[in-house]
């Protein structure tokens, strides 16, 4: 386990703020929560909507060449026996012995030491016996008493045995081994395939006939709607079909807040290329979509590229590259941009025996296209965009945290603030707020505590621009629009504010 | 079974026009289909894409008093037990017992007539015999024979007896019976509850232990974080919370279309007031919820309120109303709106041991909010919106089909067409396409085939606008824009198109 640091200590208070301010709860909260599961609050769903629209109009709707498709999430069994997430679709997995922890052996670090080996178990008291043989790993020397704890603690704990006497002891040394819990050194069970598919049954009778799957991921309604869409939107190759929808994995180690979950929602498109010219659009599509985390706010240097080596690769791609965020825990994937090539068509073809195939008018010729996929997860998009404008400045009275989001993906824009609670300020701060939401601008107000801690609150909520109405609003009309960043703030005219604010949303893409 | 009418031929017509021009496609389509799974193809995305967000506008964002919500689908099992949609979410169900359809028995329109029983029946030419009773209804005197003859198919295919001699037969009068067929008035199995939650396991053993449910509704998700959001955001009573998401219900029969589904998609809203406030927001709700529709394109004489009676009321509410739409295969509804009084928080209090109560400032008590739900079906709505904007005008050559959607709710707003593809029209149109679509305007663009054709087809979608490029935009700067209801044509200055129709949108609140 990593030591608690300054990285893990920035994870913790972003969680709280999370909380705190209507982002992120855990699912069921009340009834303990419901593992891997996470709610958007108020200010979290603004959020992951911004970031989910900010993909469909980049990917989708300023495009000519791509379109969207919206498929369902119970699809077809055989669907994944042709793409091949019935049959290999799993994660290597083994359980503890001793405590039943269960773990990705595919995750654990290669380990090397002294596995020392006890053919059994006596109990000084009872005398009772077993002669179930037990490995413990010990990295080190100085842990073989340790080690010895473990299998004493397994003897009882699984056989019964109050106060072992360990039987037999041998030692052998090993390198590299995944066979032993990264927690306690104890033996793991043999290693099992564990699909990922979550299982359910359709129509009230609970066997196989009625059996189907929550979908992995979108991408494959994407390819059986090929034809179909094809067809009804006439669209040439080059085009692709875009999608946002829930996914879910049965993942064996779920983690790290709503990085890794079961239930799950992706931005993904298919992009059909004629062969040839896949490496191209391959490069074409890897550099957009870095370029539209840049363009969302995101540091260039929290970001980075992270191409597949041959032996990575899966076995439906020919190339693949990680787009990977430098998280609080950590370098993690936030995208991955792959050449499936025509893997996914062809099996599709193959398994329904219907010809996915496009016609080339120019050249007169029927082909597989290939595709390339840029695969985004919007909940890890969302947690990249919150931890990436996370920020704590200034020293005692003047310290703040603030979120400073891009205003595309800020969950509010504007927050209207009469200075004080007095002398027809509430009133024009409220027609104000009223003006931006009828114009569909998201706006808050706030009228109560000092001006300060409104400030504050905005700032921790990532507002993009707060208005004060105050005496020079009464007197002359105007009112001071502050920014979050720098704090600095202009004066303009109280009936020109509207159009300043929209112009600045226009200019971000953020109307 | 209801004769195929003029009604049963429009919604084929929908359904057809659907599938070519990319609204919906049967899900899994390639491989036979799956029952009661739909997909939005690209126009139908964008199309069901505004009529949630024009929900989310009117419901949530324009509004100060409604925060959004994001709950997961999967939540921890207890949710459904204090909920009571463990234990009381069932429909009743039978099975015909020589067919083997399935019915919900209180779906079945209670019929009267002759209940002909036999006690078995014998085979005319092995003598081989069955003892076992059968009875089937006749409804008319007239049908005895017919009644008969579905015994004889009975005791044939249920019990191998090629030619059925029947034995022993008796008849009764019955009237409202529900014990039998509707199809073939032959006697059902006994009624039984069929819970309608879809069952799945979380982590990787399938036991009791990990058994979680696929949500039923969003409500739940918003009652048990009522407490959390209110925190977050210090909203004082009334107020709501809102939310969009998919819900699957395990239906025994679904059916008509996108309108009865297993897996759905919700736009729900749990309205928080103060106790004695409760009626006067509901009917504030019935009747806003009402207006949307109508604001928003539906005719009224397509859409009523049908108050649910006292013995029809769910046992949660305290009144309910259904809003029913004229789809074309009947009145169905569209939305519900109940006062389910404190009924959920309660419940949930009780099951969690936590209090989700409210504190009230001014009265200085704490108390459980009243809930007004508006509960909108996304698909649903989606389909009335389809279903009526559908039209024929005309005879003949000018004859045409077209989607009159209100510019809200229509997937694309405007098409761009150069009158020929020579001089230069096609760049002009390519640049003016581009321009929309850079300004977040969701826009077609088409050059082939003859303008008339092309006319049609944006009619098919429902386009609002065309805005032709020809010999007067290349001399003149000037482009005609065409409107889809009255196909009156009006001459502006190229340079004033986006302006002009994005004026246009922003008055329908489509901006």
């Amino acid at each position: 386990m990593p030591r608690a640091g300054r990285e893990d200590d920035k994870m913790s208070k972003i969680i709280s703020l999370a909380k705190r301010r209507g982002f992120i709860f855990q699912s069921s909260e009340i009834y303990g929560g419901l593992t891997s599961c996470w709610d958007y609050g108020p200010a979290g769903v603004e959020l992951k909507r911004n970031v989910k629209n900010a993909w469909w109009r980049s990917v989708i709707a300023e495009r000519e060449d791509v379109v969207g498709l919206d498929a369902s999430i119970l699809m077809h069994p055989k669907v994944w026996k042709s793409s091949g997430h019935l049959d290999g679709f799993s994660d290597p997995m083994a359980d503890c012995l001793l405590t039943g922890n269960r773990f990705r052996t595919d995750h654990i670090e290669p380990q090397s030491g002294t596995v020392l080996t006890f053919t059994g178990a006596k109990d000084a008291k009872s005398g009772k016996e077993s002669d179930r043989e037990y490995k413990v790993l010990a990295t080190h020397k100085a842990q073989f008493d340790k080690a010895r704890k473990t299998a004493r603690e397994y003897y009882k704990v699984k056989h019964g045995i109050e106060k072992a006497e360990l039987l037999g002891e041998t030692m052998e040394e090993v390198t590299n081994t995944t066979a032993f819990s990264p927690e306690n050194g104890g033996l793991l069970s043999e290693v099992r395939n564990f699909n990922l598919l979550f299982r359910t049954f359709m129509g009230p009778v609970e066997d196989s006939s009625a059996t189907v799957y929550l979908r992995p991921e979108t991408a494959q309604g994407i390819f059986v709607n090929f034809v179909n869409v094809q067809r009804a939107t006439r669209k040439k190759i080059p085009f692709g079909i875009g999608q946002v929808g829930k996914s879910f994995r049965n993942e064996i180690t779920p983690g790290n807040y709503t990085f890794r979950t079961r239930e799950f929602e992706q931005m993904e498109l298919e992009f059909f290329v004629k062969p040839g010219t896949d490496e191209e659009w391959y490069s074409y599509w890897r550099d957009a979509r870095y370029q539209w985390y840049i363009n969302h706010g995101i540091a260039e240097e929290n970001l980075t590229l992270r191409d597949h080596a041959e032996d990575e690769l899966a076995h439906y791609a020919k190339a693949c590259v990680d787009m990977e965020y430098k998280f609080p825990f950590g370098w993690s994937e936030l995208e991955g941009v792959a050449n499936r090539t025509d893997f996914d068509l062809k099996a599709h073809s193959e398994g329904s025996g219907k010809h996915l195939t496009y016609f080339d008018e120019q050249e007169n010729t029927h082909y597989t296209p290939y595709v390339i996929e840029p695969s985004a997860g919007a909940d890890r998009a969302t947690l990249a965009f919150l931890c990436d404008a996370y920020r704590e400045e200034g020293e005692g009275k003047g310290k703040r945290k603030l979120l400073s989001f891009h205003p595309a993906i800020a969950p509010y824009k504007v927050a209207v603030l009469p200075l004080v609670k007095r002398d027809g300020m509430p009133e024009r701060a409220q027609a104000l707020y009223t003006e931006f939401l009828q114009n569909g601008i998201s706006a808050q107000m706030e009228a109560n505590s000092s001006i300060g801690k409104r400030y504050a609150r905005q700032d921790e909520i990532g507002t993009c621009w707060c208005i004060t109405i105050d005496t020079d609003t009464l007197e002359q009309g105007t009112v001071t629009i502050r920014d979050r960043d720098t704090k600095e703030q202009v004066t303009i005219a109280e009936s020109e504010a509207l159009s300043w604010i929209r112009e600045k949303l226009i200019a971000a893409k953020a109307l």
